[in-house]
C-alpha cells in the first residue's frame, strides 16, 4: 500500500495545490490549507516556490472577516502553455491552450489518408511549429504536446490494434518519433478518454461527477471519469463501447468479435447503408467511392438530407442512434453513471438525432431508474474536445496530484509510475 | 475538493491504519510510518489508542537490523466480529467472521419464498442470535451487520426495483426494520458487489487488483473493485450486467428492456427451456412445477446431468455460458480488467461448464488482447462470497479509510457523507 496522496511536501503536493488554485479561480493560503489537508507551513513552502516559478500570482486582498485581510492567489494563466493534437482518420486538429485550459489558438488540417507513419510524424511537427508561431508564443514555456487517436494504446508508446484504415500505425513507436520531431514531451491518449477530460476540464460538469463521454469519429468509444478523475482501466483502455456486443448475432467486426456497436452504429455502419440505396445517394449527395471513402462527409451529408426531412437518411441515422442508445444502456449499467455526454465529430454532426434516442433509452430502461436519472447531454466542443482533453493531460502532469487508487499521468512528478498514460 | 485521505489524524487515520495491519499481517511502528505517510507522532497516537481498545495486540519484535529491535503489532483477530447475511430467492447464509475476516461459524437456511418483509426480518433476527449463540461470542464485541439482497438498492434503505419474486420487498425499510429486529447496526450491499469484496478479503486477489467478481445466484450481476476499492458507482449499483443488453431483438425482460443477459442465460432461463423438453425432466429429474419453481434446485439438477454425458442438459448450460461470455467481455471491454472472478451460488453449482466458455470468449474477443489477458478463475468460496463480503462491509466500516475519488463506507469514521451503502 502506498501513503495517502500529499502527505509529504514533494511534488505531487506542488500539482495538489496547483490543482486547487485552478478549480477555485482565487484562493487564500488559509484557503488552501483547508481544501487541501496540508499544514500551513507546507502550503508556505509550495506557493513561494509556485511564485517563484512564476506559475501563481498574488493578486490583491479578500474582504476582512474581522482579522488581517488575505493575499489572493490565482494561476498566473499564460505563464505555461500546452499542445494538444487529435488524429482521426477524418482530420487533425490542433489546439493550443494556456495553464487553465483556456484555448489560445487552434487549426484543422485534412486527415492523414493512408500516409506512412514518418510522413504524417514530420508533417504534424511543422504544423505544430505553424500553431506554436502563430500564436506567438514562447517555446520554452511551452510544457508539452497531448497526442490522441483511436484507440487502443500499449505501454510501449503504439498502437497495438488498430482500425482497418491505420492498420500501418500498429507498433511504430509513436511517443518517441513525436517527441523527436516536434522537440516536446510527448502524452498520449486515445481519443475518448481525452474527450471526457476535454469536457471535464470546460467546466460543463461538476469537479467531482462520474459521467462518460460517449464518442463518435470515424470509430466510438467512451471516455470515463470517476468523481472527477479519469478512469483508464488496468491497461489504459477502459471504456471500449465502440466493441461490446449489442447483438450476438450481428456481423463480424475488425475487431474479432460479433455484433460490436460500431460495426452496427458507426458512421461506416450509416454511409455503407446510404450508399446502398442509389436514391438517397442522389437525394444527399454522396461522393465516396470504393477507393475514395469519404465517410465523415459522407456522414454529414446524410445527417443535412434528414435535417431538411429526408425520411430514408432519417431511417438510417435513427437506427444508428438506437444501437448507440443500446451500448449507452449497458454503460450506464454497468459504471451506474451520474451523467452522459454526447461528443466527437460525428457527434458534432448529427448530435441533434441522437440525443433524444439516447435519452429516451436511459429513461425507459436504465436499470436503477427507480434511484436516479441519466441526463444526456450534447457537449459544446464536441469536435475539440479531444484535442482540448489531449493539451489538459499535459497541464495534468504538472497541476494534479496522483491520487490513491486512480491512475493518473503525474510522471514530471515525483509519483511511482501509474500506468498509462505517460510522459516521455 | 475534500482533503487527501489521512492528512489529519481524525478517525479515518484509525482506519487507514487498522487496514495496514490487516493487510500486512505483521508490521512495526516504523512500517506503518513507511506503509501510511503518517508521521511518527501520529503513527504513536493512533496505535496507542487501538491497543487501548483491544484491536490491535503488540506480538514480539522484529529481527534486529543493526539497531534496536521493533515492536511488531498485529490485529487482535478475536476482538471484534460481524455477521454477514446473504439472502437470495434460494435460501438465507450466514457467517460470522472475526476482525481479519476469517469465518468462525456458518450456516445456511431455506429461501424466503412469498413471505412477508416482517416475517422474513424475525425470522433473520432469530437466525442471527442462533448464529452468535452457537458460536459463543459476546454480543457487545460485533460490530455490526451486513445484509446483501439482489440490487439495486436506494438511500433510503429499501429496494426500489426488484425481481419479480421478491416484488412485495419493494420500498421496505429493510435497514431500519433489521436494525431494530437484530439490535446491531445494518449495513445494505447488492449481492455481487458485496460478492466482490468476499473475493477481495478472501486473499486470492491481489490487494491492488482492478477486477470484478460476475456474480450468478438466481439473478445475474458483477461486483466491481477499482484498484483493490469498491466501485459502486453514482447510485451505488455499479456492475449490473444481469441487465446489460447482448442482443437488442431479445426477449422482454422484468426490469422494462429487451435482451437482457440474464433473460437470457440466467438459471431461470436454463430451467425454463429444460422444462420445455419433457425427455430432459424425465432424464434430469427435474421438479419445477407452475405453482413452485425449485430454479436453483432443477439448474442444479442440470448441471449434474451435463456433467454425466447428457447432451440436451450440455446444450442448454453451454448456450447460457455463452451469453454470459459475451456480457462478460461487454464488461471487460468497458473496464478494462486486469482479472474476472466467476462467483455466486449457480456458477458454484455450474462453474466448471461456464469456466472455458468464458476464458475462450476473453482470449478470442477482448477488445485490448493485444496489450494484456484476462484470467478468468472460479471462486473458492462461490457460494459463500457475498456473505463474507456482508460482514466484511462492516469490517470495513472500521478498517478501511475514506479513499478520496471513491466511495466507500465509512460512516462510522469522521468522513463526509460517501454516498451507499451506509450504516444505520
Amino acid at each position: 500500500m502506498s501513503g495517502p496522496a500529499g502527505t509529504t511536501p514533494h511534488a505531487s503536493s506542488r500539482a495538489a495545490v496547483l490543482d486547487v488554485i485552478r478549480a477555485a479561480g482565487t484562493i487564500s493560503r488559509v484557503g488552501l490549507v483547508k481544501a487541501t489537508g496540508f499544514t500551513g507551513a507546507t502550503i508556505s513552502t509550495v506557493v513561494r516556490r509556485l511564485i517563484d516559478d512564476g506559475l501563481v500570482l498574488e493578486t490583491g486582498r479578500a474582504e476582512s472577516t474581522g482579522g488581517k485581510r488575505r493575499v489572493l492567489l490565482q494561476l498566473n494563466q499564460s505563464s505555461r502553455f500546452a499542445v494538444g493534437v487529435h488524429l482521426d482518420h477524418a482530420g487533425l486538429t490542433y489546439v493550443l491552450t494556456n495553464l487553465g485550459g483556456s484555448v489560445v489558438a487552434r487549426m484543422s488540417r485534412a486527415g492523414v489518408g493512408t500516409d506512412d507513419p514518418p510522413v504524417v510524424v514530420a508533417r504534424i511537427a511543422t504544423e505544430v511549429d505553424a500553431l506554436i508561431d502563430g500564436a506567438g508564443i514562447d517555446r520554452s514555456r511551452i510544457l508539452g504536446l497531448g497526442f490522441v487517436t483511436p484507440g487502443p494504446l500499449d505501454q510501449t508508446g503504439g498502437m497495438p490494434l488498430t482500425p482497418p484504415a491505420m492498420r500501418h500505425w500498429e507498433h511504430f513507436p509513436l511517443d518517441r518519433e513525436l517527441g523527436a520531431a516536434v522537440g516536446l514531451p510527448v502524452v498520449l491518449e486515445n481519443d475518448a478518454t481525452a474527450a471526457a477530460l476535454g469536457e471535464h476540464w470546460s467546466g460543463d460538469i461538476g469537479g467531482t461527477a462520474t459521467f462518460a463521454a460517449l464518442y463518435m469519429g470515424t470509430g466510438i468509444g467512451a471516455g470515463l471519469m470517476i468523481n472527477g478523475v479519469t478512469y483508464r482501466g488496468a491497461g489504459g483502455n477502459a471504456g471500449e463501447i465502440g466493441h461490446i456486443c449489442v447483438d450476438v448475432e450481428g456481423p463480424e467486426c475488425w475487431c474479432g468479435a460479433r455484433g460490436c456497436t460500431e460495426q452496427l452504429a458507426g458512421p461506416g455502419a450509416v454511409v455503407g447503408a446510404a450508399l446502398a440505396d442509389p436514391e438517397l445517394v442522389r437525394s444527399a449527395g454522396l461522393t465516396s467511392t470504393g477507393e475514395r471513402p469519404r465517410r465523415i462527409a459522407d456522414f454529414a451529408a446524410i445527417t443535412r438530407a434528414a435535417l431538411r426531412g429526408d425520411p430514408r437518411a432519417r431511417t438510417l441515422l435513427e437506427r444508428s442512434a438506437r444501437y448507440l442508445a443500446v451500448a449507452a444502456r449497458t454503460l450506464a449499467n454497468i459504471m451506474d453513471l451520474e451523467q452522459l455526454v454526447l461528443t466527437g465529430p460525428s457527434l458534432a454532426i448529427a448530435g441533434s438525432i441522437y440525443l433524444p434516442v439516447v435519452q429516451e433509452e436511459l429513461d425507459r430502461s436504465f436499470f436503477s431508474r427507480a434511484t436516479h436519472s441519466v441526463p444526456v447531454r450534447l457537449s459544446r466542443s464536441a469536435a475539440t474536445a479531444p484535442a482540448i482533453g489531449a493539451a489538459a493531460l499535459v497541464l495534468q502532469s504538472e497541476l494534479v496530484p496522483l491520487r490513491e487508487g486512480l491512475r493518473l499521468p503525474d510522471n514530471l512528478g515525483d509519483a511511482e509510475p501509474s500506468g498509462q498514460p505517460a510522459v516521455r
